[in-house]
Formats: C-alpha cells, structure tokens, sequence
C-alpha cells in the first residue's frame, strides 16, 4: 500500500484550528492566498505525491542508488519524477516571485515535504537540500553569484547540496580542515574531503550546486575559522569541475537518496558571505531545514500508522476480549493493538498542530510588517524548532517500530514496506544536527542564558489560549507552570553544576514538548468541529502519551535537587 | 569489531551474587559441577564465540543466505562453523548423558546463547532451536522415535525446526490449518504450508527433523485439535522426504538464518504425543524458548554496548562541559553521551543477573530431588520468563538504537556494523510470542486466575532477601509493596472491565521488570566485591532507568480507578 496524503486529516488543523487563512492573508505577499488557494495547493501537491512519488517508494529502498566509476545512478524512475516535480513547479512553492518562485506560504511547503517524505523518504532528500540553499545564497550571496545560480536553483532545474561533515568533523564542525585558497580572479581553490554528503552525485540534474564549509589561509582555528563557498559539478563554460564523488555509503536505509563522499581537488568555487561567516550563513536555514526534519519525522509515522491501520482492519486472530461469536477479531479490536494505533494518532496530530504553528510563524517572521512581530515568531521558531526536530522524529523511529509490532512476523519481512520506514526513519533522529545536540541548543543555549525569561514568554502566549474552565485546559496550563518552575531551579542548579543541564537536557526537551502536546490536544478539543475521532485521540494522549511529563519531570527535579539542596538549607 | 565474550563480567554476577556453585551442587546431577569446572566451561564457550562464530556476523548480514531451486545455501563459513560447533560439543551441553549430552546445567547454556546471539545472532538460530526439539521430543516421543532421532538431535549433528505459523496463524495458532492424514504403518502423512520457519531449509547439516503443528482429520476446530508430527528432510533409506522450502524471505535484518516458506505435500511424518495434545507438547519447552530469546536480547545489547563504548573512547567532538585544555574531549565524556553508555550498562548486567537466576530455576525446577521445591521455581519461571522475554527484547532494540546513536550519521552507514545490531534484534521483540502476547501471558494468564496470590509469593522471595537498613532496598521493598497493591487493584478492575488488563498488561510487566531490576541492582551493590563501575550503574539504573516505575504505575492505578472508583463509593 503506497502512502496517500490526505488533505482532510490537515486543513482541520491548518484552517480550522489555526486559522491559516487569516494569518497567512494578514502577511502582504500573501495577501491572496486565501483558504480556496490554500486547500487547492494542497490537493494538487497530495494527487502529485500520491501519483508520481509514492509509487517509488518501495523500488528505491531495493534497488537504491548505484556508484560505478563516480556517477551515481538513482533507483529507476526516480530521475523521471524529479523532472516532472520540478517542472510542475513544486520546488519553487515558497521562493520569492524576483526569483521566480511561486511566493507562497512556507507552512503550504512544509506539509507538500511531510508528504513527500511520508511517501517516499529516498526521494525526499534530493529536493529536500534545494531550499536551504537558495536561502543561504539569497542572503548572502554576492549580486554576480545570485544572477548565475538563484532562479536555477528556486527552480529546482539544478540541485543543490551542503558539504559540511568530515570524516573528523560531525557535530563539531569546528574542526573542518577543508582548504579554500583565494585566486587572483576572485575564485577559489577548494582542497579536501567530505562525507555523508546527500545527493552529492546523481543523476536527476544537469548540474549540481555544492555549498561547502571550508577554511581561507590563515582562518583562525575553531567554528569562526569557517567560511562558505559554492562550488558546481559543472562550471559555466561546460567543464566538470575538479570535484569527485569517491564512493557511497551502504546505509541502514534511505537508500533512495546517494551518501557521497566527495573529494574537492583544486575545485573552482566562489565564497558566499564573508570569510569566517560560514556557519552564521548557514544558521540562517537552520531553523526551516530543522522544521521539515520535524516534518519527516511526523510523515514517515503517519506513513508507518496508514500500513497498521489497514492491516489490523482486516487481519484477524484469537478473539478480543468481550467478543462475541466464535470467529477470530479483527486485531484491531484487541487492546494493545487499539492502543498502539491511538496513540501514533494522537501523536501525529498533535504533532502536526505545533509543527504547522511554526511554519506559520516562519512566515510571520519573515513577511509580518511589524518588526516586533517579526522578532516574537522568530523567538517562537528559535524555541520551538529543536524541540520538534527531536520529538517527531524520535517519534518517528519508535512509533513506526510499534505499527511494525502490529504486524507481527509480517512486519520483519519485507512484504509489507513497514520495516522500510523504521529504518529510513532511524536517519532522522542523527542528520541536521542530532537530537542530543537539539536538547543542549533548547536547554544551554536558548533557554538557560535568561534563566529561561524568553521561554517563558512563548509558554505564556499558549497558556493564554486556553479555557481554564475545562478541566484537561487547567491541566495543561499546571504543566505549563510546573515547566516554568522547572527552568528557574535548572538555571540555579547550573550555576553549581556545569555538567547538569547537560545530563538532563533530553528529559527537558520531552517536557516541553510534552506540554506543547497538551496544549494541542486542548486546541484540538476546543475548535468547532472537533470530530469524535479526534476526542478518542485526546484521550489516547492523556492516558498513554502525557504521563511521561510526570516522569521526566520528575527526573530533573531530582537532578536539580541534588545540586542545590544543600544551597537552600 | 567482533564482539568480545567476557567471563569477567558474568562470573560476579553467576557466582558472587547468586551463588550458583552451591545452588547447582545440590542437585544431584550436577553434584561435580563445582565452581572452577563452570569458570572452565565459560572460558572455552567465550573463546570458541570469539574466534569462530563473532568473525562470521557481518559477512552473513551481508551476503545473507541464497536461495535457489529448492535448496538454501548459508553464508560462507557458516557450515564449517557449524561443524566446529556441533563435533565440539556444544549443542550436547546441557542434555542428558543417557542421550550422549554432557549433562550439563541449564544456566551455562544459557550464558553461552547470550554470547552466541551476541557474536552473531544470524547463525545463532540454528542451534538455537535444536534445544526445544529436543526437550520436546525427549517427554512426548515414542521410545522408537527417540532411538532414531533423540541423540542426532542432542549432538547437534542434525538440526531441528519448529513449523507453527502458517499464514492465517501467527499469534492464533488455533487456525492451524495443514493436516496430518494417519497411515496404515502408524505413520501419517502431512499436507500443508508453513511460514517464517527458521533453518526450514540450509546445508549446516545432513538432516533437518521439523516438528510440524498439525490437526488430524475428525479433530475439533480450535487449539485443542492439534498435534505435533515429527518429520525428517531425509528418510531412513535415504530418500528426500516430501518436504519442499519454497522460498526464503527478505528480511529487516537476521539475514543470517534462512526464513522459510515449507510445504509438506504428502511428507512422512510420525505423531509426537498423543493426538490433540500438540500445543501442550510444544509449551514444555516454551520457558527455556522464550529464556532463550530474552537472552539473545541481553547478548545483542552488549554486543551494541561494547561497540559504543569502544567508539566514545576514541573519538573526539567538541569540549565536554568542564573540560579543560583546548582538545576536543572524547565524546565518552559529554554528559548524554555517558548517559546513554551508564544506562545500557545498567540494563545489561541488572537483566543478567534476573535472566541467570532464572537459569537456575530452571535446573532446579528440572532436578531438584524435593517436589516443593521443583515446584516453587516452576513458579518462578512461569512469573519471570514472560517479562524477562518482553522486556530484555525491547531493551535490545531501543538500547542498540541508543548506542547507534553514539556514532553520529557514522552509526547509519554499515562500516561500524551497529546498525546490523539494531535490525538484527527487532525480531526478538517478535519471535517466540509477541511481547504483547508476553504481557498478556503474564498478567491475565498467570497472575490474575488467583488474584495475585501465586505471583506475591514470588516476590516475597525476592524482598526477603533485600535489607530494609539500606536505603536503596527499603526503596526496592516498597516497589514490591506497590506491585502488589496494584495487582490487588487489576484483579478487582477487571471483573468490572475485562479489556482493561489487556490494555494496561504491558504497563504491568514493565512494572515487574523495574522493581526486579531494582531487586538486582541492591543485590549486586550488596555482595562483597562490588565494584565503582557497578556502583556507578546502580546509579544511572535509579537516576534514569527507574522513574518509569511511577510512571506505569500511575498508568495502571488511573485505569483501575476509573473502573473501580464507583464500586468504593
């Protein structure tokens, strides 16, 4: 069964809960882009998934992509397809109209790749790099350098990468040791070697856009050492450039998408942005990258939850407890398996709700015409994006792997596609940045320094938005204070103990998110409409999903006490 | 890296903490087996893993098993080790010398399967089923049966199948359909399929003996129509046997041990047992099975521990907080990192010493010259072998994939062959029963039928050994307490709500695993020669791995209470 996106399970969400229409119309570009325009993207971008991009799926994951004397040759059909996508237009959904792109909302882009990525991830990953590039370029690209790759690559005529990991280099991409030496015509020489570079090589494009962390002479040691240059597989006068793709990765899965390891020999690049502003020039895409690894995380369930469902609607064994009759039930209808199904559910779309929030908050920050607004959606995003990174796609891995547990033995084998999702969905939870490395940038990074003052005002915003009235709305709003109360003893308890943020950070990250549910499943509740499908969701969340705040709370306040008791006595 | 048996880490825990030397000396056949003869036994299995069996994993991950024109062939080397491994004795271990066994305690083998799963789980599964074959056939055989197959089984010189599942029946085995049709001589002849049958075909050895589930004509529909048929690849005269593997599946992982489709088409075959009595049959071996599987569990999350552990020494990324200098730190060092490394740890030995008490329950319950006593640890394995199946598999799943984690995108390519670890153990959560159907085993099955009653004494056993002086075992003292009250609850509830066990039994076992883990970690803190490293994992076991003890039981006490409250008031 191919992945089909259905557009009913999200413009509930979208326009009924979150108001999209009007948010977005309230944004001048988008001032057109009504709830009709909106719903009409979204069917057209589901018929192109479902029809040209799901079918792939399976034949990717088999046959994967083949390296033979430094091409690479995508699985079969897929080169067929990236050309129809991008002549359809999708690439170019969000890019700016001078750039000519379509200049629609960013959040319709963010449910066209959770689509994508839920249909076939393998495929996913070429057009997936395209958009962080064009962001990095429009912002700080030199006006020469925009003229020649900009519309090519909002296009998606050309792709693109980001060579940013070595061999050395993973986490700590302070360490790269890439050399770029400037020449006298204002290029530069790139010398080196990167790994686990997605789409490196391939054959969907006639060229490829490589942006590549790298080090001028004389750059100081360290992330400030860093600059960023852009370098193509084929320059302008019809050459390949000296770059080589060496080999490619045998991977646990994803094995639609080519791993390259690429060697830069004496390539001719050009520097984007300034020297030693490479990783801020980067950073600028590092929250919308993050959003659609969230975006993945959550498709790939909901791909994983499609193929449960309809196998416990139609598998039979044993007879549930309280059935009557003496035919074997329907395997949905035995507890365990009801609650597998209802608590992915709840965990999609709970998901979903928060992670469409932040694209449109990714919109508002950058069309709101109030710069205030701006800056509080930015804050938002900045809070929020990591979070969501890390949860959906820890989500992804282990809910796939419980809808994989639905089928039993069948679910080991490949027949059935479901193991196929656990392991491209594993990938999720390590690329654009790890889910550790998202924990420490919520906790150490964004939300100690101000001893979690900023946080604080986004939490308050959504406590805001709810009924304090209705019981399950209180309930939320306590977890929001308790989270609160949380930040104020980790930022004491840091003080005395460097390393404990550190230690608890992946507890604080759940925490977080784990209020952002509630409050999604209260929002869900609330708005008119609400269907008796969705109630049942909630309730799955509140018995199965929300006790682990309890947990994880209780684990960091532990930790905290441990540190600051003697302090207070 | 191959992984590394280390008896170091297993005889603290076999003979310091529980004392297994005196436990198996009491039983009359084991009266010799003193403490050195089990240190030597350890020490030769260890070295023969290592340098047979652990070298071939990765080559049968990836060349996997062939298939063609009827015949399977198993990956290079797998044959010669598996004559290695059979003319040495090994499968003879622990069965009765009056069969040519070694007469050997359960416990031992035990361990050895933990290492050999380890090592390499592929080539594990096909000495692995030879134990209950023989278990199986040496109570319910007929003595002409035994003669000709018991001691080739015993040796290990011919290997043995299970053949239960058929497409329609996985977890239903009461749909077994294939039919066992009586003849003239006494034997019958069989006509069916058969799926996910490991080692249904393979050239390790010259003859396979299956034992088939099968229903004879006139038998009643359901469970209790089956029998158990034993049916050879190769007849006495040396013709085939109608017994045809048509093919093998592609699998997540396990690409190691061939998973067969087998169609009996008239095959020879001769009744184990009494007809009807098949399913009663099979579950004699059932507990030492599912030991089996929770060891595999166990082994393959050390195999993952020992890589990880071995990679965060040696790789650096980035200043842990609190380092000095200006190196990057080795990543063992970053606070999540050693997080994920103290955790497994503490699983790892904490699952052993429950799994390895529970081997000796085994002996005793087979050997014990004292009925009440055989009895007793019956009991115990009755209780525990559903949740240390259950449980030990999840830990080897998430626990690996915990571990893959260490490595960055460097744990997603094959090259450090961790990800192999996680595809590999995801069976075990399958196999051998469900893990929901362990829950369910335990909990409605087992515990329930007498309202807890059997279930507390076992747990009496286990707080009459802790020290109410110390913290950590008071603390241990009450879990008990609370598992007992909560049962108490379950078994009130769910004469109000039956489904509700079903929904909350997984909840339940996880329970009985954490406050046993918690049991384990005070009796290994509370043997002489407890060590910092054990120190430190009884901490990272109470700081991270125990709070989901509050959490499952808040889970449970909720569903009673909304079940129940009505009833109190």
């Amino acid at each position: 069964m191919d992945y089909q996106p259905r557009p009913d399970d999200i413009l509930p969400l979208l326009h009924g809960v979150l108001g999209a229409p009007a948010q977005l119309q309230a944004l001048p570009p988008f001032a057109e882009a009504d709830a009709d325009l909106q719903a009409q993207v979204l069917e057209e971008a589901g018929k192109f998934v479902a029809e040209v991009i799901a079918p792939l799926n399976r034949e990717g994951d088999e046959t994967g992509c083949r390296f033979e004397a430094g091409r690479v040759a995508t699985p079969p059909g897929f080169a067929d397809a990236y050309r129809a996508f991008w002549q359809a237009g999708w690439p170019a959904l969000s890019a700016a109209p001078e750039d000519g792109g379509q200049g629609l909302p960013a959040v319709l882009e963010a449910v066209l790749y959770e689509w994508l990525a839920a249909a076939n991830h393998g495929f996913t990953m070429a057009p997936g790099l395209l958009h962080g590039a064009y962001e990095c370029l429009r912002h700080h690209g030199s006006d020469a350098l925009k003229a020649r790759y900009l519309p090519k690559i909002a296009s998606g005529e050309w792709l693109a990468t980001m060579c940013l990991t070595e061999a050395h280099a993973g986490s700590d991409l302070g360490r790269v040791r890439t050399k770029a030496v400037p020449q006298a015509d204002g290029s530069v020489r790139l010398e080196g070697s990167k790994i686990f570079i997605s789409g490196g090589e391939h054959d969907l494009t006639d060229n490829i856009v490589h942006l590549v962390l790298c080090r001028m002479p004389d750059a100081p040691p360290g992330p400030k050492g860093l600059s960023l240059v852009l370098a193509p597989r084929v320059l302008d006068d019809g050459t390949r450039n000296a770059i080589h793709c060496e080999r490619i990765e045998e991977k646990m899965g994803l094995h639609g998408s080519p791993t390259c390891v690429m060697r830069f020999d004496g390539a001719t690049g050009w520097i984007v942005g300034e020297p030693g502003q490479g990783l801020s020039a980067m950073f600028v895409m590092m929250n919308s990258a993050r959003l659609h690894v969230a975006l993945q995380g959550i498709g790939l369930l909901d791909a994983a939850w499609q193929k449960a469902r309809a196998y416990a609607d139609e598998r039979r064994q044993m007879r549930a407890p309280g059935a009557t009759g003496h035919e074997a039930s329907l395997i949905a209808e035995h507890p365990a398996i009801a609650r597998i199904l209802d608590t992915q559910r709840a965990w999609i779309d709970g998901a979903r709700l928060i992670a469409y929030r932040t694209g449109l908050q990714l919109d508002v920050a950058r069309h709101h015409p109030d710069a205030k607004a701006r800056a509080a959606a930015q804050q938002w995003c900045s809070y929020v994006t990591p979070v969501l990174k890390a949860a959906c796609t820890q989500q992804a891995f282990e809910g796939a792997s419980a809808c994989l547990q639905v089928f039993g033995g069948h679910g080991y084998v490949r027949e059935w596609g479901i193991e196929q999702i656990v392991r491209d969905a594993r990938v999720t939870m390590i690329y654009e940045g790890t889910n550790e490395i998202q924990a420490i940038d919520l906790l150490v990074r964004k939300v100690l320094p101000d001893a979690g003052a900023g946080f604080a005002r986004t939490l308050l915003a959504l406590r805001d938005e709810l009924d304090a009235s209705r019981e399950s709305d209180a309930d939320a709003q306590r977890r929001f204070a308790q989270l609160r109360y949380l930040t104020t003893q980790l930022a004491m308890a840091a003080q005395a103990a460097p390393r404990l943020p550190y230690e608890v950070a992946d507890d604080y990250l759940r925490i977080v998110m784990l209020a952002m549910l509630a409050w999604a499943w209260c929002r869900i509740e609330a708005t008119p409409g609400a269907t008796a499908a969705q109630a049942a969701s909630a309730a799955a969340f509140r018995r199965w999903v929300l006790p682990e705040f309890e947990m994880r709370a209780g684990i960091v306040k532990k930790a905290c006490e441990a540190v600051i008791a003697p302090v207070a006595a």
